[in-house]
């Protein structure tokens, strides 16, 4: 409609003027039809409990005080951790104390991996002198000797520049992978998504032409002192070499220099460790569904945090706001139609093995989901929702059915509801032919903080993050009372 | 589109069923003609000149670090003081440097208030012992006597309450107005303007019946130290009284003890002085029409700033956004047809003095504005524009035109075009029946800094402050190509 009306009022071109009547025309129909639609008592109704589910979310602070518990209290807990543990027996009590109909936690063996306390690394050249730069270990990496290592360093802007180098131009080095997340992309997760992979494979990569480190530029866009950890896989017959993440100014400083003194040498030293599979768990809470119980809807973030910060956005946030969903809806009243059941994952950070547990348990029971969301992109003020679903022709249709409801969201700013990516837990459901859904906050603050000593509670802002939780609710609310 | 694509999909009810051939034949051809219309070249130019303006925007860093100096360099700069007149020649010289037509300064005479060293404030009690609470005064106020009042407090919740109470009750009190922002707005400048008449209007109220001093919960949802100063104004013939924000914890904090102990006294010492009028400037550059040069469009913020933080939300932000959109037409060698003027008014804190010049003067040349923009409500992630016109028939005209665009917004989440508040500066000039669009940042924590000593640089995001630049800058270039 909106776009209508502007064409009526275009100033005269040729092409335009010649359709101004056949606009017109449908301009008014749709406007009848329009004024039909939003007329009919379902929507006066929705709105008035839309209504409520924001004043709810926006009026208590229990989810805030959640996540400073979770981030200041428990803090960094990487999946096989002390605080990974405390995290679930937090997460249960949480749940618990909601009187939900069933609170359980769901075994599942994850990988343990240590950081250790030491992590260093420095710049060394007989012309610039030594100069400390902040690194830390991507997650899953292997120790390096003792008391360290010092290699020259081979500077690449794409890990497919490793396919031109052989084996000795880069025998002995530490490969430094100095890719920039491209600036342009609105959606930094677009940016970032060019360069994961790079840091997921690049230590087997340079390890198979015989480097004896590879070091990543972090990914982020901010230019700044925090290294950023993430997840990293080594490969079978290739040698295991110590992976670690550099700070963007120290990326920008080693290129500077060693453009100046290509033979400088950098000193790396780190002792993290990878232990013995540990067991842990996701954690479960259910709202049993009135007329539909068998029928499922999920609402989900990872419990399991990178142990250099706080884990307040990644993914705290998340796992407020779905335990906030259900809150609300025995706060206010609510008896869904269908189960509304809260998956609090583990181990999305190094494998993905709490989600892949729940998907295969799923599928064994032979569950039926209606709807998956996963809230893993920080609790920033909410954009909207992107949708997946194993069957492209379905997309659309569910597209178009939360368009349908996109003027219930109007008045709270979520405008968003677009084709795109969920989430890496619960695209693990996808092959079940589950409706899939990432819930978008704004995209541009999140990966100053991602994976850092950064990712603090005080980062967060209350009323975005409330409006995380109600946008969420509201939607649950919407696919419960009337399903696809 | 949206809205009629789910219908189509909808779930059968009664009504939507007998709709439902209705709808397919609408919806067709409409599809049919959003085709034609998003196939017509003029867009496809457009939306390749508005990704350019985004690319110089989000791979520059000259926005925000102007941006860094005026708030860590100059910092808080309210009218009549050494950093105001520093902001002054910093502006000139900023717009000097970028090789505009015309860079001048606008004279105007400006209220110059000073706040003092002492800044004190004591809850007393007999039970409770002595606190110390966090206070500033409001601008415009006198001062207390030398060594401070003491007294005991009558709390409001409403400045309508006091037309309930009596002289005896009041007198040589001080009146404690303890109203909150409502929570549940979700667009938080809503909230605000329900509670900044209060703060305005509230001294000479109190005084009116006897009233010893005035103290304000400070106008922010967040509970925090932090207290907000803000402008206020005194009555001809009405006792001109002390005036001071509390901090919203210190606020609950006497509000708790008050109910306990009402006889407590609050002790308050402030120093501030009104000082006579200075001498100050608008700041102007322009960068001339190619067509229609007698034609401006406006691009603003304020230069002044309150004392008590660096004015980096409030209103750097705004100041730097419009000094960039010249600098992107520029950069990319973008010649409008019509003149485009960046102003950054004086005063806008504490008397709009600025912009009434710039009003006056704009009256007494004739001159002719096709559209004011003003970006004043922080440096977050865009939204969206709001618009406001003397002549209200001409809204829904110009929003249809904004709506027209809409689509070549999509892709950078501007979403939001509607009717509203343009900004306190260019609303001078409705008057002069020109269009004028208040530039819309996500509103969730912008008051959580306004007025406060927490109003920095370091709560500023690169991204979301070039983001809001880059929606500027294309408004402007689609505008002055196409008019209204």
């Amino acid at each position: 409609m909106r776009t209508l009306h502007g064409n009526l009022r275009s100033p005269p071109t040729t092409r335009r003027i010649d359709m101004k009547s056949f606009f017109t025309l449908f301009a008014s129909l749709l406007l009848a039809m329009l004024l039909l639609n939003s007329h009919r008592p379902m929507t006066d109704k929705d709105s008035t409990t839309i209504r409520k589910i924001y004043d709810q979310h926006l009026t208590n602070a229990q989810c805030y005080e959640d996540l400073r518990y979770l981030s200041t209290q428990i803090g960094g807990r990487l999946s096989g951790s002390p605080q990974a543990a405390a995290a679930v027996e937090w997460a249960r009590q949480t749940l618990q104390q909601l009187n939900l109909d069933t609170v359980y936690l769901q075994p599942v063996m994850v990988p343990h991996w240590v950081r250790g306390a030491a992590e260093e690394a420095r710049i060394v050249s007989p012309f610039y002198g030594t100069q400390n730069v902040h690194v830390c270990a991507l997650g899953g990496s292997v120790a390096t000797p003792q008391w360290g290592l010092s290699a020259q360093v081979i500077e690449i802007k794409d890990l497919s520049e490793l396919d031109k180098l052989d084996k000795k131009t880069v025998q002995g080095k530490i490969v430094f992978l100095n890719k920039l997340l491209d600036d342009r992309e609105h959606d930094t997760f677009n940016a970032y998504s060019h360069c994961s992979g790079n840091r997921y494979k690049g230590a087997p990569a340079a390890a198979r032409l015989g480097a004896t480190a590879f070091l990543i530029r972090s990914l982020t866009t901010a230019i700044d002192e925090f290294p950023h950890t993430g997840g990293m896989a080594y490969e079978d017959k290739v040698p295991r070499i110590p992976a670690a993440a550099i700070a963007t100014r120290d990326a920008e400083l080693l290129s500077g220099i060693l453009a100046q003194d290509p033979a400088l040498r950098v000193y790396l030293r780190m002792n993290c460790q990878n232990m013995p599979d540990a067991a842990s768990f996701n954690v479960i809470g259910e709202l049993k569904g009135s007329e539909k119980p068998e029928q499922i809807i999920v609402v989900s973030g990872h419990l399991d945090a990178w142990d250099n910060g706080q884990g307040a956005h990644d993914d705290g946030a998340g796992v407020v706001q779905s335990i906030d969903v259900l809150r609300t809806f025995k706060a206010l009243d609510m008896r869904p139609k269908h189960t509304i059941r809260c998956v609090l994952f583990m181990n999305e950070e190094n494998g993905a093995r709490g989600a892949a547990q729940y998907a295969k348990i799923a599928q064994q029971k032979n569950e039926k989901h209606l709807l998956a969301i996963e809230s893993d992109r920080g609790g920033f003020a909410p954009r909207g929702f992107e949708l997946e679903h194993a069957d492209s022709l379905l997309i659309p249709q569910r597209i178009a059915r939360l368009h349908e409801w996109s003027q219930l969201f109007e008045p709270y700013q979520v405008h968003l509801f677009q084709p795109g990516f969920s989430g890496v837990d619960i695209s693990q459901l996808k092959d079940q032919q589950i409706t899939l859904i990432g819930y978008v906050p704004d995209p541009q603050r999140y990966f100053d903080y991602h994976h850092t000593a950064n990712d603090t509670f005080d980062k967060i802002n209350q009323r975005e993050l409330s409006l995380g939780s109600a946008a969420m609710t509201s939607l649950v609310y919407l696919v419960s009372k009337y399903g696809w």
